[in-house]
């Protein structure tokens, strides 16, 4: 069952980014003797659900078989009709999700299943699911605000820039490799003016060999000074969004349709966005050089004394390259 | 025998800090059985070496037995007779060391052995050694010079106190009960005037419970300014070094005779060192908080842009409560 569901994780993976405002759900059908007979994830609004495009796979190969989904199969006839009974017309016997689904009106899936007959496991590989592909969409579904993560790259001293205001590289190819791989699964990429002014970044997703990747997010630049009309942002790879504000709230409002954000920069509006509350995860990209000089990492995020430091839980810690990379979650 | 390396090595840790300018050393007597039949480390200048004191434990249980010891038996005769000949003369068949020692006047030990006819095995665990309790040392025999740790405890912003000065405690318990554990291992911990001034600290190794460690390394403070007569540092509970100078050299040339040194700060001192090419380690305490505003854990040193940038490389990263501990050598 946990094959099943790994294959399910990395067919939702595969749509991460282009399925707003659904969730990426991947879904797997076995047949009655548990072979594989059909793979199936979120297509874009409009199109069927996962477990649907799934059911398309298997034809007849479902009856008697067993449905393996990310999240909770919904109950609600939106656009497309509700998920479950699409499971029970399908002769299937047996659903195994992962994460539940919160919504009001989507919820009540596992219900409608077991009122059919159908035996329902739930919470096989939650944890997983839940921190991963859904988790931006699930923290919207709570929070009814997007889910902001907060990246940066740093030296050992928490410079994100030289003196000069140099900052490319400081960390390693593995790292800006990961960042790409990562903006091609986002809603939205939010940088302050004073970034694009001094960098003047594409904010692209970019494939290993340099080319665009398919799915790019919306990319977004907060603050009240302008920008030029030649800024790289501006281009025509992606579509671009101009705040000319300074509150947190107004961004995250504006981008309710976009629940995986990805804030990337730099240290102001990271500093404005922590003091606001609104980072739901830090990714700490810390490379193993010293500048002793340059812009922080982060920049007036409201703490005097040490008292009041924002505090944080390890999540996770890994290695990329010569570089290591903290995964961290707002403290208790 | 790895075993036996294993006790080895747990003795030299034992008088880490005790020994200097001998290295801090640890054998173990296998009798013919290889059963251990005695264990021994270096005692303080003018009394006897590891092997002696093992030798010593295992009487007449040594003959036709192993002697395994961290560092290759020493040679020559100083305030205490060679080791080698001791091996010799107690009858051991077989000599297993891990670390070479790399003295002209102490070297040869080996030879000396064969000469006896007696079996030798060298480097065995000669990596975990030479990073370990013998580092120090070792590093001096080879490039004359002091062994220099950076040791520094920072946000993950890189700040090492925040906007007001505070900065007790930026990380957690058990990063600095790790600390102070070091502490009573070194020969002398390095600070400047700056430090002293800011934040009074006594600069001591304690216990657990909060007790003096019976080892205190020699305090050094580093600056041109004068410190007031109260300062902590000024206690009886330790000996202190006040340098009256601005020269990273010249601070290590007074420590010639100790070799472990560790540099606690600040940053402008860290910066100088750092200039100076005079760190040789970094341990670098990262706590999983955001200041945004502070002192950060490096100043000017000497890098304006990011190819100047100062590189390391990682030796090992380990989790130490909440936090993370880095630990990093210079770069190729
Ligand atoms: N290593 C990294 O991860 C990384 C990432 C990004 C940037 N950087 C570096 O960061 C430097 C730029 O720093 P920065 O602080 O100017 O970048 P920034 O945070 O992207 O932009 C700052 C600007 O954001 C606007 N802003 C919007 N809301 C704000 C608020 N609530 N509080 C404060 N400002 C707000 C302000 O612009 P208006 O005045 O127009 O309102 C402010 O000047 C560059 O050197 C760049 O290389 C590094
Ligand atoms: N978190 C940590 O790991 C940690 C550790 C230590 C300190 N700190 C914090 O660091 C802050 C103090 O910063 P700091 O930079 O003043 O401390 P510092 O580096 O200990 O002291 C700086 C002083 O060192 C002297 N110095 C000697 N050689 C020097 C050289 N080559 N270049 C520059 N200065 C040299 C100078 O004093 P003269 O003017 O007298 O010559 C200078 O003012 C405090 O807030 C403290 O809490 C944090």
């Amino acid at each position: 069952m946990l094959t099943a569901l790994r294959v399910a994780v990395d067919a939702s993976e595969q749509v991460r980014g282009t399925t707003s405002p659904n969730p990426p759900v991947g879904a797997v059908i076995l047949d009655a003797h548990g072979v594989i007979a059909g793979v199936g994830a979120t297509t874009p609004v409009g199109g069927p659900h996962a477990e649907v495009m799934a059911l398309r796979a298997a034809g007849a190969r479902a009856r008697g078989g067993t449905a393996v989904v990310t999240l909770e199969p919904c109950n609600h006839q939106g656009r497309t009709g509700p998920c479950a009974l699409a499971l029970v017309e399908a002769g299937i016997s047996r659903v195994v999700f992962a994460a539940a689904d919160p919504s009001p009106q989507a919820a009540g899936g596992a219900q409608t299943l077991l009122a059919s007959g159908i035996e329902v496991v739930a919470g096989v590989g939650a944890d997983e699911v839940e921190r991963g592909p859904l988790r931006a969409w699930l923290h919207r579904q709570r929070t009814g605000r997007s889910h902001v993560t907060w990246k940066f790259a740093a030296s050992l001293d928490g410079r994100s820039a030289a003196a000069d205001g140099t900052s490319q590289w400081i960390t390693g190819a593995e790292s800006r490799a990961r960042v790409h791989a990562q903006r091609a699964r986002l809603d939205a990429i939010v940088v302050g003016t004073g970034t694009v002014l001094a960098d003047d970044p594409w904010l692209t997703a970019r494939d290993p060999d340099g080319g665009l990747a398919a799915h790019q997010p919306l990319r977004v630049v907060v603050g009240e000074r302008e920008i030029p009309a030649t800024a790289r942002v501006l281009d025509d790879a992606a579509p671009t969004l101009l705040m000319r504000t300074r509150d947190p709230h107004e961004v995250l409002a504006a981008l309710s349709d976009h629940p995986d954000v990805l804030l990337e920069g730099g240290p102001h509006l990271a500093g404005a966005f922590l003091q606001a509350g609104l980072v739901d995860r830090i990714l700490a990209f810390l490379s193993p050089v010293l500048l002793g000089a340059g812009t922080a990492a982060v920049e007036d995020a409201g703490v005097g004394t040490i008292a009041q430091a924002l505090r944080f839980e390890r999540e996770s810690v890994e290695t990329v390259g010569t570089d290591l990379l903290l995964s961290l979650t707002p403290g208790a």
